[in-house]
C-alpha cells in the first residue's frame, strides 16, 4: 500500500490489529472489541491468515479460526469473490496439462457468512450413548438470494454463464438453493444459469475448468471447491479474494497460515498482494493503481521469479521479501 | 457374473429389483418393501445408479435418491470402499501430467450412513421471513468409530498410513473425528495417522495424490473426494465402490445415471464390472474369480480398447456392449 501511495500520490492511513493465535495469546481471546470497531470503522479490511498446531487442541474453548468467522460475520460480508487466474508462465510448475488451462478464466462467488459455518445448534454434548457432534446447515431463501444476484451480475458483466453448486439430490438447503437459483433466472435472461452438483462439480472444474465462468456455491462447498481450484494457478499461494456486500470490504488471500513453513522465509506473498489490488478497486475504487499492482505480479512472473511453491525444478526460489520488493 | 460362473463353475442366483426413478414409475414409491426384502435376503446387491431430469423437481415429495439413500441405511453399510486405481495405459486421456500419477495407490473409505444426507431435523419451512432450508450433521462417536477402524485395519494392510479427513477448525462433529481418530491412533501404531481439512485435502488429492494410502471422510466429505479423485482415474466410469459392515454388502459404481448420455450405449460398464469384482471378492469369498475380472479389464485397457470418456483424439470408441463383451 505504501508503494502505490509513493507511485500514484497518495496517503493512506493503515492501522493494525491482532486476530487469532496471536490475540488469544495476548488478549485471551481472538477477536476484542477494540479490532472489531477498528475494522468497522476502517474504509476497508485487509486480512492476514489464522490458525496453527498451537491452538488446535480440540477441546480448547476457542480458536484463532473463531476470530476470522466473528469477523467476516460482524462486517456481513457475505460474498466471498475468488477469481481463479491462470499464469501462461507458470504452465511448467502446473500438474495439469497445458491444453487444460487453456482458457481458463473463472471467478467462484463463496456464500461466507451462513451455513455449517454459523447455524446453531453446534456443539458437542454427553449422552448416555457416548459424545455426540452437531453441526447445522440452514440457509434463508434471502441469504441465498443475495449471493446469488451477486454471482448473477459478476456474469452478466462477464461471458454471461452462471453455474449454481449444491447438493439438491439430497439437500433440503441445495433444494431451495436451486429452486431460487431458478427463480432468479428469469430476472437475468442474459445469463446462462446451469446447475451443477458439488460432487460432479469437483470432477469437472479439474477436468473441464474453462468451461466454467462463475460459479457460486454456499460456504462449505465454496472453501473446498476454490482450494482445489487453485490446482488451476498453480499455487494457492496466488489467489486473492475479496468479500464484499457489507462495507468495509474485507480481502484476504485464499491460503490459510501454512505452519509447516512458519519463520522460513519462502512463502508466496502474491496472494496477499492480489488481495491489496482487489481492496484498492472494489473498496478504494482506485482502479489504475489496482491494475497497476496486477501487472506488477505479473511482470515478475513473466521475468521468471519463482516462490517456492511454483518453482520448477531448475529454478532457484525467490524468497517472500525479495518476491515482494520485486512486486 | 454369469461369465464367472461358466468359467469357473459356479451358479450364481440373480434377482432383480427396481429402484429409484423406474421404481417411482412403477409402483409410486423410489423403494418397494419387497425390494427392501429381496435386497436383504440376498448374499450381496449389485446396485445400478439412480436419479435423473424426469424426477428432478425440487417440489417433488420423493425422488430416486431417497431409493438409494434408504437401501444403503436399511442394510447399515457405513464403510464405503472406494479404491482409486490409474492404469497406466490411460495416461494419455489424463489431465494429470504423467509424474504426477506415478505409485498413485489410494483407497477412500467415506461414511456412507450419517451425516447432512440422514440427520434431522431437515426440511424446508415457510417462515415469515420466507423459506428457510435446514440440513443437519450429527455424528455420535460411535459412528465415526466404527468407519475409522475401517481405515485404520485397511491401512494396515497396506502402506500403513491413514488420512482422517475434516473441518476441525469449524465444525463442532470435526472435532469430535479428529479426538476419536486421535484416541484409536493408539490402538494401532503401526498406522501413521494424518489429519487433513477437507479443504487442503481438495486440493492436494490431486496435487500429490501419490502421497495417500487410506484416506476416511465423512459422508458429504467423501462423497465430494471420491468424485474428484476420480480425476486421477482418467473417468468415473472405471471407478467401483464396496460398501461394507453391514450384512449383506452393497456394490456400486461410484459414477451416476448419467442422463446426457442416456440410451446411446456409449457409458462405461467397468464401474460396475469392477463393483462386481469387489462383489465376489468381499461378500462371496471367490478372490481367484474377482481377480480374473480386474484381470479381464486391465487386459482390455491394454489391448486398446477405449469408450468414448477415455478415448482421446485418434482413438475409435468402443459401445458399451461391445466393451462388456470384450472384458
Ligand atoms: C481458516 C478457515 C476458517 C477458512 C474457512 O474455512 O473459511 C479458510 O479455509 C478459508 O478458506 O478462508
Ligand atoms: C446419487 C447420490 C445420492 C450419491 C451420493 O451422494 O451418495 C452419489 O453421488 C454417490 O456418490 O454415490
Amino acid at each position: 500500500m505504501q508503494a502505490v501511495g509513493r507511485a500514484f500520490g497518495h496517503n493512506f492511513t493503515l492501522e493494525y490489529g491482532d486476530v487469532g493465535g496471536i490475540s488469544i495469546d495476548r488478549h485471551g481471546t481472538p477477536l476484542t472489541d477494540g479490532v472489531r470497531e477498528l475494522a468497522t470503522s476502517a474504509d476497508a479490511v485487509l486480512f492476514g491468515a489464522v490458525g496453527g498446531p498451537k491452538w488446535d487442541d480440540p477441546s480448547a474453548p476457542t480458536r484463532p479460526e473463531d476470530g476470522l468467522l466473528a469477523l467476516r460475520a460482524h462486517l456481513n460480508v457475505f460474498a466471498n469473490i475468488r477469481p481463479v487466474k491462470v499464469y501462461p508462465e507458470l504452465t511448467d510448475s502446473s500438474v495439469l496439462k497445458p491444453h487444460v488451462l487453456e482458457g481458463v478464466d473463472m471467478v467462484v462467488v463463496r456464500e461466507l457468512t451462513g451455513g455449517l459455518y454459523y447455524a446453531q445448534p453446534k456443539g458437542r454434548t454427553q449422552t448416555p450413548q457416548g459424545i455426540v457432534g452437531v453441526d447445522t446447515m440452514r440457509y434463508s431463501e434471502s441469504e441465498i438470494e443475495r449471493v446469488l444476484r451477486v454471482g448473477f451480475e459478476l456474469a452478466r458483466g462477464r461471458r454471461g454463464k452462471l453455474t449454481s453448486v449444491d447438493k439438491a439430490n439430497v439437500l433440503e438447503t441445495s433444494r431451495l438453493w436451486r429452486a431460487t437459483a431458478t427463480r432468479l433466472a428469469d430476472e437475468y435472461p442474459d445469463v446462462e444459469l446451469e446447475h451443477a452438483l458439488v460432487d460432479a462439480c469437483a470432477m469437472q472444474i479439474v477436468l473441464r475448468p474453462a468451461s466454467y465462468d462463475v460459479i457460486v456455491a454456499e460456504n462449505t462447498f465454496g472453501d473446498i471447491l476454490t482450494d482445489e481450484a487453485a490446482i488451476l494457478a498453480a499455487s494457492m499461494g496466488l489467489l486473492p479474494s475479496a468479500s464484499l456486500s457489507g462495507t468495509p470490504g474485507f480481502y484476504e488471500p485464499i491460503h490459510g497460515t501454512a505452519p509447516d513453513i512458519a519463520g522460513q522465509g519462502i512463502a508466496n506473498p502474491c496472494g496477499s498482494i492480489l488481495s491489496a489490488a482487489m481492496m484498492l478497486r472494489y473498496s478504494l475504487g482506485l482502479t489504475e493503481e489496482a491494475a497497476a499492482v496486477d501487472r506488477a505480479v505479473q511482470t515478475v512472473l513473466e521475468q521468471g521469479y519463482r516462490t517456492a511453491d511454483i518453482a520448477t525444478a531448475g529454478d532457484a526460489a525467490t524468497g517472500t521479501t525479495q518476491m515482494g520488493d520485486l512486486v
